[in-house]
């Protein structure tokens, strides 16, 4: 893991400083290893402290690689300073995107001497291209995410609510090895499908209703991501032809998908075939994001971005359509890294559309 | 709910301020009804806006109470200017403790007529003393994480692992109606629960452990807090010993809980039993914090708070000891009201020593 410090020295110069201090979680995690609730990471040409406080004794210990550990016992910030571990430095990067104005704060009243530099952006594209060791920790995470969502469909019947499907999702998650779940699940049935965002409610599944699932969790720190939309007894033909049309818009993007193009060009890729079917004003959200120690990670795959896809990027492909005049809604979601000439598919799990009582 | 927002703008004086502008969800959730998860409020002394985005369209226009509902559709705070809704303020007081650096920036780039200030606990003492309504739901939450560890503890037995007892926590609170847990639950066991952050592990419970278990879940977007430790079989007499002083310790601290003690005093309670025991070093953290609709809200009750604990505020208290050199931990933690002359303890769940195989 001591090279992906070596990538946040690479920093130093571009932004021009003595040091970066990082405080985002996931990006100390990426970059030391670290995996606690509370922490610093210091990086210069020559040194790197991370700071935890007491709890973490043990575990800074035996997780953080390439930095000197501290134990602070009153404030990180305050121990820093204390020990004199600011004391070679005139500037230092801090992360813009992480840092409130009160920790901004408390840094310049602490150590007025140096200056302290809000960047944005300080790690995202260094953290966006994916090494081999995370695709295969995103992998197993998805991997585990299929082998749950495999087992729950067998047990979905009319009559269930949304909010007891879900709790089954969550709980075999748990039960097989999860850190935790990514987010909590979506189970939008019949109407409430409609909602892209929607959150399980206690309606009962019912024939004739498509089901739209969406789940992640977090093996290992990285996460998984993906949803199907299934169809309980018979769904009308309205339905099925809602289903074949997010289905073909996914594959177009699948086979569209590869490192160069711009976010907005891959998630054309998807969206032209929706609003050459005259269904464009549906599909209210973007193509996909980019996933990795975070659900929603740098980069965005949407119509508003004009970023160029990185060689090595994990991203979400999830077209969808949400007809509320229909009383329906669909979504499909894999995850893929991006490569020069095409995209490899971390998801496996079929995209028929299931009907788990036929 | 109007009332709040009068809190709200009871404020503006203090902070010598035309306007407030909260971004912190929670608070939002707190001063105007809105349950998503995107948002910004706008509170003047004539005037309320409510920004968010076309996602919650239909949500906000149901749940916000007060304030005057605006969809953006091109960024939150980008909306706020185009529709000049920022015309009549000179000065807007923004929260320091939430606001990051590059969204501070954002604001001074975009409206840099306006003094953006930035000040910390703009609502802290607001939220901290819990109306009747806020009590009964903590109540409910609390009832509902009670009735699953009645449940749970039933079904523990030796072999089990830590894990399957958390996923069983989480999926009752779950199929109960649960919104979601408020944090993933600690299943401690053995020399385990001597780590008061203990994550839970693939070991599996044997005759003698004691089993720290604290779990909370969120209803109604307010939280439950409870801690109670078990035994497994036939605990040793240096864990009985130990369970019987926490016990002791938490009573007493239970006792002298009342508003107006600072949060010192308060601690001191249960500390004092602790360390006459002899047993000071192993009492690691704070004895406890304030609940609502955040797990850890202000006042915090520990050694190092002069804080004056208010009346109506909503702790926890938690004292524990962790004895890795004897392998156990234990920990009892309630949730109580502070009133005048006392607390009431919203917590009912029994606190003898628990052998749930006996």
């Amino acid at each position: 893991m001591a090279h992906r410090l070596s990538r946040v020295r690479g920093r130093l110069a571009a932004l021009d400083t003595d040091a970066i201090l990082l405080s985002s979680l996931p990006n100390i995690r990426w970059a030391c290893g670290f995996t606690g609730s509370n922490g610093l990471l210091l990086v210069s040409a020559e040194e790197a402290f991370f700071v935890t406080d007491g709890r973490y004794t043990e575990q800074a210990q035996q997780e953080v690689d390439g930095a000197e550990v501290h134990i602070a016992s009153d404030g990180l910030v305050s121990h820093l300073q204390q020990e004199d571990l600011l004391e070679s430095f005139h500037r230092i990067v801090i992360q813009a995107d992480d840092v409130t104005v009160a920790h901004h704060q408390q840094l310049k009243d602490r150590c007025s001497r140096i200056d302290w530099v809000p960047t944005s952006d300080v790690l995202t594209h260094a953290v966006g291209k994916k090494e081999d060791i995370e695709i295969r920790r995103i992998r197993r995470a998805q991997s585990l995410t299929e082998a749950v969502f495999e087992d729950v469909i067998e047990t979905i019947e009319p009559g269930q609510t949304e909010r007891e499907v879900a709790a089954e999702i969550t709980y075999q998650h748990l039960r097989r090895g999860a850190e935790k779940m990514a987010f909590d699940p979506i189970v939008a049935s019949g109407a409430n499908g409609a909602r892209p965002h929607a959150r399980p409610t206690d309606r009962t599944l019912r024939a004739g209703d498509l089901v739209v699932i969406d789940m992640g969790a977090v093996l290992d720190g990285y996460v998984s991501d993906m949803t199907r939309t299934i169809a309980v007894g018979e769904p009308d033909d309205d339905a099925r032809e809602g289903y074949q049309l997010v289905r073909t818009a996914q594959e177009a993007a699948l086979n569209a998908a590869r490192a160069g193009l711009t976010g907005k060009e891959l998630d054309a890729a998807a969206r032209d075939v929706i609003e050459n079917a005259g269904m464009g004003n549906y599909f209210s959200h973007g193509l996909g994001h980019g996933i990795g120690l975070q659900v929603h990670e740098w980069p965005r795959v949407s119509h508003t971005v004009d970023d160029e896809l990185p060689s090595g990027a994990c991203v979400t492909i999830e077209p969808g359509i949400y007809v509320p005049e229909k009383g329906f809604g669909v979504r499909i979601e894999d995850i893929v890294v991006l490569q020069p000439e095409g995209c490899m598919n971390l998801t496996r799990t079929d995209k028929s559309l299931l009907t788990p009582d036929a």
